[in-house]
């Protein structure tokens, strides 16, 4: 149950509907989903996370798909539904197969697996691992 | 501090220096990191983890450097710091640049953080989000 | 899905129906709701909690409005959706206002995504930020 | 780097040395641990959670080895350094074999597993696997 | 909302049917529950979670109802909805009460909290822990 | 052992350095702490995060240290040792005393705890709780 009140798109003030509009015109959309309608609630907020969002997303040694994949190994890892639901949707808009959320998956689940194993059992870190900097 | 002897490369029983030596094979490297020889002591578990990370890192519909960096997008939500270092420098070994590194970091960072802010807010999954199948 | 069968209150055994109208006296509120409800199936951990709840809860060199503030913090970190609603409304009760929760969520928010980026760079302890005991 | 100034056995207030003292006879031991040297710094917690522990640890219809092994199990996915150590040592002391935590961490680690796996493909659950309640 | 199409008992591929049919059997059960439906539809992730869940589950230094209820702590720790409801049914079948549950949840619970006060107070680890090998 | 090679004080090329200098006006502080040099590295994320701190972290409808402490109860429930020592030492600068860092761990504890009986008992949420919006 939302816990505040969402901003519909087209019934916003300008200055959150001018963050809307970008939104859709960055996505080629014509719709923008509960995550903007929530945090427009807080302006601050909704400017704030679109911008660390255009820019962390954006292509750069990385490419998007594989963000958006990055996103999704995170959310599921802490469980959160929304952000499963929509970064698996804004995956699959950038290419990403079935197989590939299913491989994508698998490893997250052996990366939890051994996370657990390496602390469980507290294994030391080799030697060779640990970065050098002259 | 480790909570089981580590089983040494070299002076392991056969059953397991086999393992060892698959693995050196598999990496075309010359030793052995902790992980292994830590879950060495308890030979079920050696086997099948490794054969769980043959299958699952392989090459597949997503390729072995993307898996490892999905692999440390879970090992740096977990906090496990063995993890973070033995799939940083494995990734690494496989093309991860730096930049990579710090993109990553940023995303997985961010993906953190609206994580919180889906599940504080409590955002309804839009509909459009959730998969149809006829 | 509950997975025991809640205790209602005014039908409850005496000894429970005891903590339900002290419940109801210390929160000057004339109903319960379903975290003692479910915890009274288990008399031990019913009256181990509120008496835990009590005294943590209880105005100190914390006031309890912002231990209401920091149960949020935890339980969204969680993804604790029962905990999220219940202490949202409870610290609206003590008089947090929409813009605070916002302000909180925003918060919690930047923490768990600064937590990441300190585990993911492994950053080290600063000298100054250890304390020192003579 | 502890954040507060431990307590020591023998230099304690009468009213922690009594707790301190209570702890060793309970334990059948002749020294106390870092965890409750440290929770003496705030009497209200240490009298809290040594109430707490007495009570959620003795033998009920579940026996206290199989007790200690849920603490790892938790402490463990949690990667609490600390516990992880203190509630191995415990185990141990009443009765868990090497075998026996290795099953352990391997069950913790394929728990860990399979929740993302059920997260990451969200999966219903099953009407059978629900509560009843007449 | 599952994320792929579940593959339903009877109406599988041989080579999954195969897998569904010895599930059924080793459970002694006419059905199957829906984790193994959604793994199904990745076939290798279906063979290799199975394989692994009669390995790691099975009676060993640790026994199958104790192994179920580490496998609860796990999945309450981590708040999975379908693990914790096919866990806690799984449970049940082999033997565990309704106290047994609620102590259980009781144990989990205190170690959630005193793994925060360890780590909030940064309690260093007692030599006495620390396991030493010659 | 940190990732990335930091980057000190004094010896950052200019646009860093304006950063580490409008950090140390904003602290009025002379030096500049761990987490900085690290971000330095990547300039990107340096700037973005500083942006972020210095506004979600001003006052507002909550007061500095309230989300100081807001901070460390996400810390500590994610168990981020560095962040649990910075803001720690943050908070104390702006008047946490040890009896609050005490009760503050107590509820970040509790929380913790009670997170895990909800999710445990799978506690349904009250109609009472759920916001409603006209």
């Amino acid at each position: 149950m939302v816990m505040v009140k969402m901003v519909e798109d087209g019934a916003a003030l300008p200055e959150i509907q001018a963050v809307f509009d970008e939104i859709k015109t960055a996505r080629k959309s014509d719709w923008i989903n509960n995550f903007w309608k929530v945090l427009a609630s807080h302006p601050p907020t909704l400017h704030r996370i679109w911008a660390t969002i255009k820019e962390v997303m954006a292509p750069g040694a990385i490419d998007p798909l594989t963000k958006e994949m990055l996103y999704i190994a995170v959310s599921v890892t802490n469980n959160c539904e929304y952000c499963i639901h929509s970064h698996t949707a804004a995956a699959k808009n950038k290419g990403m197969t079935d197989d590939m959320l299913k491989e994508l998956l698998a490893v997250v689940g052996v990366a939890n697996e051994t996370n657990r194993l390496a602390n469980g059992y507290q294994m030391p870190v080799d030697e060779k691992f640990k970065p050098k900097f002259d």
